[in-house]
């Protein structure tokens, strides 16, 4: 029994206060867990191919140089804007969305080359998203500081609370300078009919042409 | 036929450079993808709960204060390793793991208070690791160096390099001042007859007792 009492009174090994700490810190990402905090941990200190301090030293530079551009609301640099600064696009149509991170995949889709305006979330009444949260009020500046009519693409998505946005952006853009017009709703490219499901569908009919 | 000329000379829009290279060093990761590594990326810069320079701190400190103890290989800090340094621990017994961070899911179980030596890795020919790939000189040198005669406890993998590993031990450390023993293999705790396999079972019934 003395050996129990021994085994209580001795402290069990735990990881080192920093690798806790950093363990800690990664468990905090989106869609790391426990077990992959640790492992990415223990990589980053054991591997020779980890640079746990490159990886820092890029947290650092994004987070002290890269801000949101004040008229759009996507990554700016000290530079300026890469969206609003290029003098080469389409300052007639502006593009909703709902986060900056969303005009990546419009860009890599070559589907448009006019100007974006980022949101910063969509309405959401259950999660406290008001209006107020929204950068709507940069969106009905711009359209109003515009000479010539715009058009405000909605592309928000399709969800409810995306329909409900959308909805909100129309009734608030009505009688301003610009039509307002929403990305088209069908089956995806490559989808086969077997995988649409029924909201897809009737959207699909309805959008038909 | 202009429009897509115009197209192909504008740029299309990326991330700005800092959140570019931040994203590259998050894929770098173990478990990380292009896509997680983008929606990390995006989470640290944007969310208000996100501290992307704490990480970074976490990541300095943990990189600029945390290395191997030269005894055994489990972490070690500049006041010490956690395990070597404890004077109430069994100095008669070693438990040999792979890696440093095997020792925490032993520490948890309560099973052992000895020491622990790490060898940095299993034996794997294909893998190009041989036995001077590891720390086994240091293993032997802590076994001649010994006043009292000590149990090696090999708690290496049961896989095929775990049990490569083990009997190269086994055979070097033959003759010297020690015993030499390995944990034992059968069912899992909780396991049921019908989730294990068949070398798992073959075990169990050669280790019963």
């Amino acid at each position: 029994m003395a050996c129990v009492a021994e085994a209580c009174a001795m402290a069990r090994v735990d990881y080192p206060e920093p690798v806790g700490h950093l363990v800690a810190e990664l468990k905090r990402l989106p869609g790391i867990g426990p077990r992959s905090a640790e492992r990415i941990a223990i990589w980053l200190l054991q591997s020779q191919r980890a640079e746990p301090l490159s990886l820092a030293e890029a947290l650092q530079k994004a987070a002290s140089e890269v801000g949101s551009c004040p008229v759009c609301g996507f990554f700016a640099t000290r530079e300026g804007c890469p969206v609003c600064d290029d003098t080469r696009r389409d300052r007639t149509r502006i593009c909703v969305v709902e986060q900056p991170a969303e005009v990546l995949p419009i860009e890599r889709a070559g589907a448009f080359k006019g100007l974006y305006h980022c949101l910063g979330g969509k309405l959401s009444p259950l999660d406290n998203v008001t209006p107020e949260d929204l950068l709507i009020g940069g969106l009905l500046r711009r359209v109003a500081e515009s000479d010539e009519q715009v058009e405000v693409i909605l592309a928000v998505g399709a969800d409810v609370e995306g329909e409900a946005t959308a909805g909100y952006l129309r009734e608030v853009l009505a009688g301003k300078n610009c039509s307002v017009t929403r990305l088209a709703q069908g089956l995806p490219a490559g989808g086969g009919l077997e995988f649409a499901d029924e909201l897809t569908l009737m959207r699909a009919f309805e959008g038909r042409k």
